[in-house]
């Protein structure tokens, strides 16, 4: 007979639903694949009066989360509850009443890590949180074991399904941002107000949590450029196309001179690159290491069962005792001075830029005047012809979209630029600019 | 001042010499991520007067493993020689004396695997084997802790970088087998003798081992089909194209109806997908499990140090007690019943075909009966025209190639096609046959 280690559920949502389905179907599974028999004791909710979507007995749900602190036989809590309040709250109770944690909470953890880390190893507990980032794909595991033998040098990631699902959906079909947005919802893929997923918030949470573990620095949200993909017109994705690229929601984090550049944003991938092929609600992270060279890490980025077999990794971890020789040794705290995020500014990239412009003499000279004189140099210049109109003597007075591929430059020239780009009368305001991945 | 614990290298080849770098150069790095201090105490080679790619104290240096057996205080051995004798021979010896050990040797793991974990596993001791499968990309770690909550239903993957390499090489290039694998050779991707790694073989062997830790079962090299990609024709790769399939040397283990499909074989992959899309010395392994769905991890199939980060990875988790509680837990040790393996004739797929015919009346009809009469049904079929020659009355004479992809069949089938066909005199001898995978 293996030993029983009793845990607690805390939350019943889609993933706790999936979690809780796993540890009572395959129970000798798990069994098998740490030693000793999981039991789930008890399940927390907020309406003990809600339908629910798997079969517990009466006695174990509660909608006190009191039970499971006094409760001293149990050991482990697997904490399912999103946003900040009460689930802040929650888990420093769960630690302080000696209880190892399973989160899923990137906003939590990508707000109050540094905190709630910290508490964890002073209590001696562990917190698990594969889930938090990526759905299905083990990041987490590769980051703090698999890749122990490297300095992280560069993440490029595709961290929100939602808005990758949004992406790839307009590109193939043809369609408008509202159009697909309402047929991610109605799947399901996105929620009611999808604003976190779609303006590159949670995206920007999850590399948080990702430059913490891999640069030792925390890094908050307000620090970094972040943008996203709810203001993109479908005409760009056609434009990065006939240009060789993709467009995806992409999220950096890596050293330059041993500072952080890091970055949200909708950006230009080349076709060829594994970034670029990722479709649907699929993640995928490209990881570098002084080491090991560039490697990929791909999969579903969220849903129940992809993000259930996240926690279902962390729990067997912490059952075995596996987290306490992992969780110790992340490069989770500050024992190193932090780095130093480099400034928006000074950020070198590539850009494509598309100007609506008034379709007449000088604005093209005008326009070229401004970039040149902020040191920004052309690569390349698409300007489809318009139909002349009999009128027009040579001047078709129509707003015309012009394309704009420049060479390398940095962000600090491109705002300059954009400021007085503005004030032009024949150019339109809110140009699209979006960075290229190189 | 962190506790200190001794190791030994065995074998200071490529990977050896990167592992020993690693651990000389990157010590407070390595340290911080397992909390002890990794002192290589001894190194084992062959012939000591060979000069060396690493500094090294002459005293650390020996050509006797007793050295190494006999030193108490030497905690973890790292294995890094290849083939089966001495290896085997050394490992078992080392784990008598009580050593964990971290091995790269896939062919020794397949082989003899079950007997060498049970030996570990009776000693108390472990045999972490991260490097032995797919280099840098951490399958291992993967398969045995962040997938514990799923039972693997298929793998599909990239295992040699050799053929890969010379497969992309060979289309982008448009340049022949012999031409593509001697600049392999050159730049040091290929062996001098190569034929273990594009015959299929060792694809094989890390199939193998994957397959003994996803299912639980030990299938042996004979007891499925593999074919490599040392004799395949630039032509082929240029009708798949055609067909909107790349050519990739694929590894497949995958459970149908509680039986294990298994084979290793060039095979066709639509364009799209992500298989399709490795390239160079790139491994690939996409994983399917019955909770997370599909997953794909991909990087540097071999080399210096991709392989020597994935040493690293298992050192230190062999130093962090981690190893002490992952190895046993392993799905290695048939404690299940073994799962059946597939019989050939049985495995259901779509096929590539390219004959080469007599361009003459009714050869096609006598090609077409044969196929029908062993259930085989044409999907579509590829026959270029060829210049008529002037004397030839509308009939060429010519050697023409046919090509043909069928729709879902058998491989026992296509077996016996192929038996009948073989008998045709307006066929060539040896058509190429490729199965497709979906």
């Amino acid at each position: 007979m293996s030993e029983i280690v009793k845990i607690a559920l805390i939350g019943l949502g889609t993933v706790g639903t999936g979690v809780a389905r796993v540890l009572l179907e395959e129970s000798e599974r798990l069994t098998r694949r740490c030693g000793k028999q999981i039991k789930l004791a008890k399940v927390v909710v907020r309406d003990k009066s809600r339908p629910r979507h798997i079969d517990l007995p009466d006695e174990m749900v509660t909608d006190n989360l009191q039970d499971v602190l006094d409760d001293e036989s149990i050991q482990i809590a697997v904490q399912l509850i999103g946003g900040i309040n009460p689930a802040k709250d929650y888990m420093e109770r769960l630690l302080d009443s000696g209880k190892h944690v399973v989160s899923a909470n990137k906003a939590l953890l990508c707000e109050h890590g540094e905190e709630l880390f910290s508490r964890a190893r002073e209590q001696g507990r562990t917190i698990a949180f594969e889930a938090a980032v990526a759905g299905g794909v083990p990041i987490i595991h590769v980051l703090s074991q698999a890749m122990v033998g490297n300095q992280i040098t560069s993440i490029e990631a595709i961290l929100n399904g939602t808005s990758n699902f949004i992406l790839s959906e307009m590109f193939l079909g043809g369609r408008d941002y509202a159009d697909v947005l309402r047929e991610a919802q109605e799947l399901g893929y996105a929620e009611a107000d999808p604003a976190l997923d779609v303006d590159g918030t949670d995206a920007a949470q999850k590399l948080g949590l990702l430059t913490q573990l891999a640069f030792g620095t925390k890094v908050s949200l307000d620090q970094f450029p972040r943008q996203g993909i709810d203001k993109l017109p479908l005409e760009d994705l056609l434009y990065a196309d006939e240009l060789g690229y993709s467009v995806r929601l992409i999220a950096v984090a890596r050293l330059l001179n041993e500072q952080l550049e890091m970055h949200v944003q909708p950006t230009l991938v080349q076709l060829d690159k594994p970034l670029a092929q990722v479709s649907g609600v699929n993640n995928m992270v490209a990881l570098e290491g002084d080491v090991v060279g560039k490697t990929w890490y791909s999969g579903y980025g969220a849903g129940q069962n992809p993000t259930a077999s996240a926690v279902i990794a962390d729990l067997v971890d912490t059952v075995a005792g596996r987290s306490d020789l992992i969780f110790p040794f992340m490069d989770l705290w500050s024992d190193r001075p932090a780095r130093k995020v480099l400034p928006a500014e000074e950020i070198r990239r590539r850009y494509y830029m598309r100007f609506s412009v008034l379709d007449q003499p000088h604005t093209f000279a005008e326009m070229a005047d401004i970039l040149g004189r902020n040191q920004i140099s052309l690569a390349s210049i698409i300007q489809h012809e318009t139909p002349e109109s009999p009128e027009a003597n040579g001047e078709s007075r129509q707003i015309v979209p012009v394309v704009i591929m420049t060479h390398m430059t940095t962000e600090g020239r491109i705002r300059a630029a954009s400021a007085e780009l503005a004030e032009l009368k024949s150019i339109c305001p809110d140009p699209v600019i979006m960075p290229v991945l190189d």
